[in-house]
């Protein structure tokens, strides 16, 4: 249905959500975030979009800074039990096992292969790298990408049975697409390799990989006698999109600060204070999983997400923090079919 | 006027276009080129084009894959006598010079606060990262954009006394915006200064920040106590975007192969060989400097730009060669201005 109304009465609407925030949230004809709750998160969310593209308002910011940071691990998809990109690891040690019989007596690999993840979770550094080194390196990029969209299509999560990508959160689908039909440029800013997510963040999340920001790897280049071109990926860390690595890789690849970035753990803290330290209007949010049953709920002592200073300075802030039982409808898309509509 | 053409008609153009490339190019009644002479190097250029768009032909890429990569330095706009970017070294080692009287005696600065254009033409690499260090590190990023948006507004090339952002090439302005409206993504891979460049290609080139591939320095979060925040620029390369750099840094910061790349020196030619490799059509292309009435005439001996290894592979494998006098009705905007239409 259209409705035809007067530049006056929005401007009027706008002006009011803005300043009285105990307001009642303008509910559009057509939800476009059908899978959040009424309630103060959605209403922040709605609220800074509506203040930030009104042409006439006083926190208005043209569309080209529209920029919009999201973490990926735990505030776009699903981390647990463990990181996607180390269940993908995992999987390549197995498979590689065969071609390296000592793997069975050698750690870290022997853990790998037995799923002892008690001897997993207590790793070291030095045992994350050796993993590393045989699963995302020594390889080219393009075998490597090929590798990931392989696994990604075919692997499922341990508890759900799903592929990893139905673990995506679909509020946070629906709030990307949001953004982006209010004239933002969504970003990923991830630790996790940039390598990793990029075959597969277009098709799930409307995110193209030059829109990706994430750890990396060194890469070197290589010409062949016919002319037959390659990128090698070095076993050797290059770059750590993580804590405060996360402002520095946002500065290097976007260039721009964000005006708007979403996290969920301690890894994201220095992101949320570089989009907060900036005039204007700017939304900092965390995704705080508090919903065992259908997701997980951990926070402050969990080793995966852990979210501890960055849940006290939102809070002190004022920061947007989502609970994930209260403020979303549903969490997987898969729920709708599985659970039935609640 | 609107022309009515019927699909087929449009095709059987098109393919023949293609498959005969003595064939006329189609001359749109508005050409999107009008500083372009009519030749082989346009027609390569609008040929390209038509076939990737054409959505029922056999070389069509969707638009998500359209990526086309440019050099900066003299390939988007004049890098003679001196890289733009060392220009706006020298004037600030002159502007710092009050402050470090020592300098009137101390090599590299003395040469370039004489300017001692022969001395600073054989300064070695130490002798360059010192300049570098003084006039693009120890600040942060936030002094150094501002400094980089003062200084191309008021900075005259020595040649043309115009702005720099004058000299600009119109022909590849036109290219640029003629890629943009056929659904490409346009994309700078320049050896030069990524903070350089981003606060004015925007404006230039309709190239946002978070387009521009460049060489960069560490930064350094830092959280001051008040939650401000900042990046500090250290004294510290941290990636040369040159060379073999080049595909590096489109794996890295584009995450896709280009199909499309202009360059015009030796440190283009690992761009131009990694987008050629790659199944489909491509476009390879090199601006070869050969107007020194209206711009300069170097390839082989020159110490900036130098170009030949890419020229002799650029001839050998067919890609188009740009030759500036040939090729170009119009090199410089202000040109229509003070000579006149030619």
């Amino acid at each position: 249905m259209l409705q035809i109304v007067t530049r006056r009465a929005v401007l009027a609407a706008v002006l009011l959500a803005g300043i009285t925030s105990a307001a009642p949230a303008q509910q559009p004809a057509s939800d476009p975030l059908p899978s959040w709750n009424n309630g103060s998160a959605k209403r922040a969310i709605t609220d800074f979009v509506a203040r930030v593209t009104l042409g006439s308002g006083p926190d208005f910011v043209p569309a080209p800074e529209r920029i919009a940071t999201f973490d990926n691990d735990g505030t776009l998809w699903a981390e647990q039990p463990i990181y996607v990109q180390f269940a993908f690891a995992i999987d390549r040690v197995r498979a590689l096992a065969s071609k390296h019989p000592d793997w069975k007596r050698k750690q870290p690999f022997k853990a790998v292969i037995e799923g002892d993840y008690k001897a997993l979770a207590a790793i070291g550094e030095k045992e994350l790298l050796t993993i590393i080194a045989v699963t995302h390196a020594n390889m080219t990029t393009d075998d490597f990408t090929r590798t990931v969209s392989d696994w990604i299509v075919t692997a499922r999560h341990p508890r759900f049975n799903q592929p990893y990508t139905e673990l995506v959160y679909q509020p946070m689908v629906e709030l990307l697409r949001y953004l982006r039909a209010n004239g933002f440029k969504t970003f990923i800013v991830s630790g996790g390799g940039v390598e990793f997510m990029r075959p597969w963040t277009e098709r799930v999340y409307g995110i193209p990989p030059e829109q990706v920001v994430g750890s990396s790897g060194v890469t070197k280049f290589q010409l062949r006698p016919d002319h037959k071109t390659l990128l090698w990926k070095e076993a050797k860390v290059e770059f750590i999109d993580d804590g405060p690595g996360k402002p520095v890789g946002i500065n290097r690849f976007i260039g721009r600060r964000p005006i708007f970035a979403f996290g969920n753990s301690d890894g994201d803290l220095q992101m949320l204070q570089w989009t907060a330290d900036s005039s204007g209007t700017r939304f900092m949010g965390l995704v705080h999983h508090t919903d065992a049953e259908r997701e997980w709920a951990y926070d402050r002592r969990s080793h995966v997400g852990k979210l501890d200073r960055a849940l006290d300075e939102a809070n002190a802030r004022g920061w947007t923090v989502v609970d994930m039982k209260r403020d979303w409808r549903t969490v997987f898309r898969f729920e709708d079919a599985t659970v039935g509509t609640r």
